[in-house]
């Protein structure tokens, strides 16, 4: 039987080792870590074949076998980017905001790991070595734990994990990996407040919820996008049905993906027809309110009423919500009551119409004439992404390493007493 | 019967148009406020004897009395804090962290309200009016839920917060009050995760466990310190006398005060009777180990044998314990095992045994020949101290008016879609 209790320990434990080590140090065993990746092929696609066999022989469907697979392709990715981050700056250490008050105590901040990360995920075993790489290289212990139907493939890359730490002398509970299928063993590690800091959940809104609702530690919420577009009536139209198609079209399945398309009403005659051309082209489906469906009655694409609660939609999907809106107050309001908060954006030439919505709408990412879809750690520049969160406690939008860290408040004094 | 979800609802969009609010007009409702307890010290003072009344009647000991008690002198102290407030610095709207990437997106950080704060406190009616305004300066609304016992208190203070917001053109309903005295509008507010967006519990340990069982909202968790101050072998052993007193004597009931001395094993013999000398003159009673019990055994300061969970406790009172340690090491592990993470220090003239006390224990505030008494909003500059978190995400140790505050990132671009 698994005992959480004693992983939770053992995790804590390590996590003081890894707290003191050097850049260089952690680097080793990341770059050792992509080596035996590459080296244990053999042994790791054996694993993952078992997982695949059991996933068909259990009716997986492909999309799921195929996030389940590994290659020797796909392993030759994954240590690539164990590489890359190895070769990321390391803001472990870190001092700040540093002052010397009046009495003559020097205070300043330094950056520390957050301590024990638990990491939920669902089927996909890049993550096991993806999160291992950012919690390694950000000194933090973690206990992970995947999906069932990866088992076999989770055993083999955690031993593998562990030996790499442990050839480079670091405690292989630093990462470690619950295997037990039991579903019981998430609600007691979202209980685990005596050894685990952070909760990060990686997958749907269940998940999600199922954190929120049971953990006693802190959670990092996110990656669910109900994202919106507000087209302003000043907004160049071509340019805004590019932008439009980018957002919905060319990676729909992903949070950042538009879901739905807000229109001035002073300009809705004339862009949705735009819009409805371009987007049929690529196959995608209108859930369209009344007033966008009396303009478009009689356009070609594939189109259903809004109804219930389609503008409540994630559609990971080619599908498209579509709203007329009176004005930009009412754009707004549309988002404040739909959005996640995760990204929304304003096409409009009108500066007081960008600072309106920028100012009004409180989403992780705010965008003006520009796509939803810049919403990623790699493409903002972090290096690395570990989550993109939407509630507004440590860290919102994409969550680089900096993000995995916290602070300690140090004061040095001459044997000063407060007066 | 207070309807919980429609306060919530209220206060969120409240917070629409605290988030717009210029710091000029914040101000202005604050200077309101502080005139305003001021004119009508009258009325408040009326509903704060009957408080007290009826807490006499109910048996409440005079230091609980004392806390709820309201004076024409306290009151003028509460309207000369929200004064101070009024002329901090408004965090609100900084922008940071802004680059161009590659493609031409222009990328930045906003700082913007959270959003509507859940306060959870005791039977001090300062609090409703030090909570509102910093609420107000940092543009978040807030549900404020006091003790019981300050029901006609905090009835009357709410009144007049909420007049002078509306004098100022802003929403009353900003900063709401629950005065009914139902228990379970604890528990219905800490799920109230659809308006609430962080939950700041001031009270004992009770109500901060209460608050991360029970809460969806991010709980700030803090404000119990079980403090300890380390004597390396080479402290200065005078000096080291003076912080030990200054720590544990100066403000026992407080958070940051001493509660744990631990003594290098080679100076105890030395150290712990002048500690015993000066700490007996103020009528500390210790709780001593086995050695330490050995060393003072003749000594005529109140004394037993620590025994059960003694290292556990917040004392809040002038009680310390006392444990002779090996080394330094073994004084990490006492104070990882046993330490709440508020204030941990070390008194030592060896900068080996300071650097590695600092890097190895992590608590919210490590202190390098200083009192554990420093940790404090104030003490550090921050102008106003809104809780000491001892959690590790969004803030560490006091938090000011910035840690009341969270960002967004704001994209701009020229239609600009992702390649």
């Amino acid at each position: 039987m698994t005992d959480l209790n004693a992983m939770g320990l053992a995790a804590r434990k390590a996590s003081y080792q890894l707290a003191g080590l050097s850049s260089n140090a952690k680097n080793g065993a990341l770059l050792c870590l992509a080596d035996l990746l590459e080296q244990q092929s053999e042994t790791i696609l054996a694993a993952n074949s078992k997982d695949i066999e059991q996933g068909k022989s259990n009716g997986l469907t492909d999309a799921l076998l195929d996030r389940l697979l590994l290659t020797e392709e796909r392993l030759a990715a994954i240590a690539a980017d164990v590489r890359m981050v190895a070769h990321l700056a390391d803001p472990v250490g870190e001092e700040f905001d540093a002052k010397v008050l009046e009495n003559g105590l020097r205070l300043r901040k330094r950056r520390v790991p957050v301590g024990v990360l638990g990491v939920i995920y669902e089927a996909r075993p890049n993550v096991t070595i993806d999160v291992a790489a950012l919690s390694l290289k950000t000194g933090n212990a973690c206990i992970l734990r995947g999906g069932k139907e990866t088992t076999h493939s989770n055993k083999a890359l955690t031993a593998i994990i562990q030996q790499a730490l442990e050839q480079h002398g670091i405690d292989g509970n630093a990462i470690q990996s619950i295997n037990d299928p039991d579903r019981a063993l998430v609600a007691q590690l979202l209980k685990l407040d005596r050894y685990v800091d952070m909760i990060i959940p990686r997958g749907g809104k269940g998940l999600h919820q199922l954190c929120i609702e049971q953990s006693t530690i802190p959670v990092i919420t996110g990656g669910i996008g109900i994202c919106h577009i507000f087209v302003d009536e000043s907004a160049q139209q071509a340019a805004a049905v590019d932008i439009i198609e980018n957002a919905k079209v060319q990676r729909p399945s992903v949070c950042n993906a538009l879901d739905t398309l807000l229109v001035h009403q002073a300009i809705a005659d004339q862009l949705l027809p735009k819009v409805a051309d371009r987007l049929a082209a690529s196959g995608v489906e209108l859930r369209l309110d009344e007033a966008s469906s009396a303009i478009l009655a009689n356009h070609s694409i594939a189109q259903a009423p809004a109804g219930g609660d389609d503008f409540d939609q994630e559609w990971l999907s080619l599908v498209l919500s579509v709203r007329v809106v009176d004005d930009l107050d009412v754009a707004v309001d549309h988002i404040r009551e739909h959005s996640t908060q995760h990204s929304d954006a304003i096409l409009t030439e009108s500066l007081a119409s960008a600072n309106a919505f920028v100012g009004a709408v409180n989403s992780a990412a705010v965008y003006v004439n520009a796509s939803t879809r810049f919403t990623d750690g790699s493409q903002f520049g972090l290096g690395a992404e570990v989550a993109v969160s939407t509630q507004k406690l440590h860290a919102r939008g994409p969550m680089g390493l900096t993000e995995l860290t916290t602070y300690k408040w140090i004061g040095e004094g001459n044997y000063l007493s407060r007066s």
